[in-house]
C-alpha cells in the first residue's frame, strides 16, 4: 500500500491510496458492507456509484457464515464479487457494542454472539487471524473502545490495553495487507496524546481515531477531532472511524482527516431518510405524493434520473424491495458524489468554500444519526 | 392489438402480438408487478431478463398508492418507468380472495379493503375506469372467481353474472387498450361452454380462463384445460390466468394456450426456493453451505454467472435484501428462458420431446405454489 498527497489546502489533503486492488481517491467515503453485501446493492451498482472501497465487519463476518465458509469460498473479494479494496476492522466496536456479555483479559475479551448467545474469544491475536481469512486489503488493529462518558482513570488503562494489544497486532501482521492502528483515550486530551504516541512508535500504515461518536455532544467529538489529527504523521493516510455525519466528516476533513465510514446512507435510506442538495429529507413526505419530480433535481444518480418523488414515496410505503434499492443508491451516490466535489474543491484550494456551502444544510440535523 | 400465428406444433401455437409499446412472443410468461413494481426488480433488469409484459394488478393499484396519484403521474408505465406493455386484471379475482367482506350485487361487488378496512365497490363500470387511468396496454374484464367446491347451481348463476359483467365491459372497452374476456364456469364442462359461447358472441381481442387453480386437484385443473382451450378461437390469444406451475404450463401450451402469469417464480424466490433445470431446490440446503458451484450450471444469469450457491445460501440465511433480488432474478430468467426454449420447440416441432424432458422434473412438486 503507498499513499501520497496530491494537494493541500489548509489542513484539508488530498491524495490516493494505491493498493494492488485498486486506488482509492481520498478523503475517501467507505459504504458498509457488514455481512459480505453493502445492503441491498450489488458490487455492480457500487462501482457505478463510485465506491473505490468498502468496509467488512469482522464480528459480523466471524459468526455469519463464519470463518470455515468464507475460507472454503475463496476470501471475502470472491465470496462477495468484490474485486476492489476492502477494509475491515478488527471487531473490537462491535465486541464492545453489540455482545450482551464481555469479560476482558489481557488476550483479549470473552463474548456472547448477540445472534445466538453463544460464547466467542477474540483478541489481537484472532483479529489478525480473522482478517487474514477475509484477506482485505487493509486490517485494523484490536482495540478497546471505551463507552462515554468514562472516567480518566478507566480511560487511561483502556488505552494501555489498546496499546498492548495494537503491538501484538503489529509483531502478527499479515503479508500483503496494510494495518491500521487505532488511537483511543476517550475525551481525554491528554490519554489521546499518549496512545497516539504509542502507536506512532509501532509504524502502522495507516492511524485512525476511534471512540468518537459514543454518544458525546458534538463540540466535544469536533474538539477531539481537530486535537488529535494534527498528533497523526502527514505521510500516512488518516481514518475517522465510524463518522457519516456530513457536519462532522467536513470538520474532520478541514482536520486533515482521509477517510470515512458509516451505515448513516445505507440504514437511513432504508427508513426512507434521502440525504440531498437541500438537506435531509424524508420519503414519507405528504407533499411529495403527486410529485412528478425527481428526489434531487441536482442529482445524477439513477433514481433521480429515472423515478419521481410521488413513486418512490409509495414504493416506500408499500414497504417494496426496490424502495429500499433505490433509496440506498440515491443515498451512496449523494455521499460519493459529495466527496468527489470536496476533493475538487481542496485541489482547487475551494474548501473553505465548500465547508461553508454545505455546514448549514446539514447542522440542522445532528439528532437522528441510526 | 395484433396477433398472429407463426408456427403450430400439434395444438401448441408459437405467436407474435404486437402492441404499440412492443412485441409479445407467445408463448409467454408474465411476470407479477403487483404495486407498480415486480417486487425486488427495476425494470431494466426485467429487461435484462427478457420480461416483454408484465401484469400489473388493478385491486391492488385502485388501493395504493390509488388512482389520483397513478393518473397525476401519468400512468402506470411512466409512474414504475416501464415501457414495454402491460396487462391489467380487472381486480375480480382479488375482490373475491383477499377482502374479508364482500356483497355481490347486478353492478358489480362491495368490499372492505385489505388494507384499512376501508369500503369500496368494484363492478365492470369501475373496473374499466380503473384501467382507463392505469393505461394498460391489455385490460381484462370484470368477473365473478368462484371458490372450490362450487355447487352447479350456484356457478351457473355465477356465469350469467360474469357474462352480463363482460358485456358491460365491452361496450365500456377503451380506446387504444385491448380487451380480454374471462371464461368461468368452475369444474363443469357444461358450463364452461356455455361461458365460452357467452364470450365468444361480444368478439374480444383475446380469451382468458379464469377460475382455475383455486384448489382443485391437478388432474381437474388439467381436465378444464384440455376441455377450454379447443373452444377458443384460433385466431386470438388465449391467456390461462393465474398459472405458474411448470407441468401445468406444459400442459396448457399443449392445449393451445399462450399467455400465463403467476407469483410464483417472485414469491418462491423471496422465500429461498428455486428454479432450476434439475428442478426446484432450496438455497437453504445444507449441502449448499461450502459449495462454490453456480446455483444451476446450465443458467446464464446474472445470479448464476457471478455467486456461488454458498454465497447465496449465506445471504439467504442473513435475510439480506441482496438475497431476494439475486433469487428473484434467477427465477423470472429461469421462466423466461424455458418459455423461450418451449417457443423455439414449437418452431423446431419438437414441442411433445421439450414436454417430456421437463415434466418428470417439476412433476413431483405440485403442493406449494405461494
Amino acid at each position: 500500500m503507498d499513499f501520497e498527497i496530491t494537494t493541500r489546502d489548509g489542513a484539508a489533503r488530498r491524495g490516493v491510496i494505491r493498493t494492488p486492488r485498486g486506488a482509492i481517491n481520498t478523503p475517501s467515503f467507505m459504504p458498509v458492507g457488514t455481512l459480505g453485501t453493502v445492503k441491498a446493492m450489488s458490487p455492480d451498482e457500487l462501482k457505478a456509484l463510485g465506491a473505490e472501497i468498502i468496509l467488512g465487519n469482522t464480528y459480523h463476518l466471524y459468526l455469519r457464515p463464519g470463518l470455515d465458509v468464507i475460507s472454503q469460498l475463496g476470501g471475502l473479494h470472491r465470496f462477495m464479487g468484490w474485486d476492489r479494496p476492502i477494509l475491515t476492522d478488527s471487531g473490537g466496536f462491535q465486541v464492545f457494542s453489540l455482545s450482551a456479555f464481555r469479560k476482558i483479559s489481557a488476550d483479549g475479551v470473552q463474548f456472547k454472539s448477540h445472534i445466538d448467545g453463544s460464547y466467542h474469544f477474540i483478541g489481537p491475536a484472532e483479529a489478525m487471524k480473522i482478517q487474514e481469512v477475509l484477506g482485505s486489503d487493509i486490517a485494523m488493529v484490536f482495540d478497546e473502545c471505551i463507552p462515554y462518558p468514562s472516567t480518566h482513570d478507566y480511560a487511561a488503562k483502556s488505552v494501555d490495553v489498546t496499546t498492548e494489544w495494537a503491538k501484538k497486532c503489529k509483531e502478527l501482521q499479515n503479508p500483503g495487507q496494510a494495518l491500521f492502528g487505532i488511537v483511543q483515550g476517550g475525551m481525554y486530551k491528554d490519554l489521546r496524546k499518549r496512545s497516539t504516541e504509542d502507536l506512532l512508535a509501532m509504524e502502522f500504515d495507516g492511524y485512525a481515531v476511534g471512540g468518537v461518536s459514543v454518544g458525546e455532544p458534538k463540540e466535544e467529538m469536533h474538539e477531539i477531532i481537530y486535537f488529535n489529527a494534527p498528533l497523526l504523521p502527514q505521510e500516512k493516510p488518516r481514518y475517522l472511524m465510524g463518522i457519516g455525519d456530513f457536519v462532522d466528516m467536513l470538520n474532520a476533513v478541514d482536520a486533515g482527516f482521509d477517510m470515512f465510514d458509516c451505515i448513516m446512507p445505507t440504514s437511513n435510506a432504508r427508513h426512507g431518510t434521502m440525504f440531498t442538495s437541500f438537506g435531509r429529507v424524508s420519503i414519507k413526505k405528504s407533499g411529495f405524493k403527486y410529485d412528478n419530480g425527481p428526489l434531487d433535481p441536482a442529482c445524477g444518480c439513477y433514481t433521480c434520473r429515472n423515478y419521481s418523488r410521488g413513486y418512490l414515496r409509495h414504493l416506500f410505503l408499500a414497504r417494496e424491495i426496490l424502495s429500499m434499492r433505490l433509496n440506498t443508491l440515491h443515498n451512496l451516490y449523494f455521499y460519493q458524489d459529495f466527496f468527489r466535489q470536496m476533493r475538487h474543491s481542496i485541489e482547487e484550494g475551494s474548501f473553505q468554500r465548500f465547508k461553508d456551502h454545505w455546514y448549514p444544510i446539514f447542522d440542522r440535523c445532528q439528532a437522528d444519526q441510526d
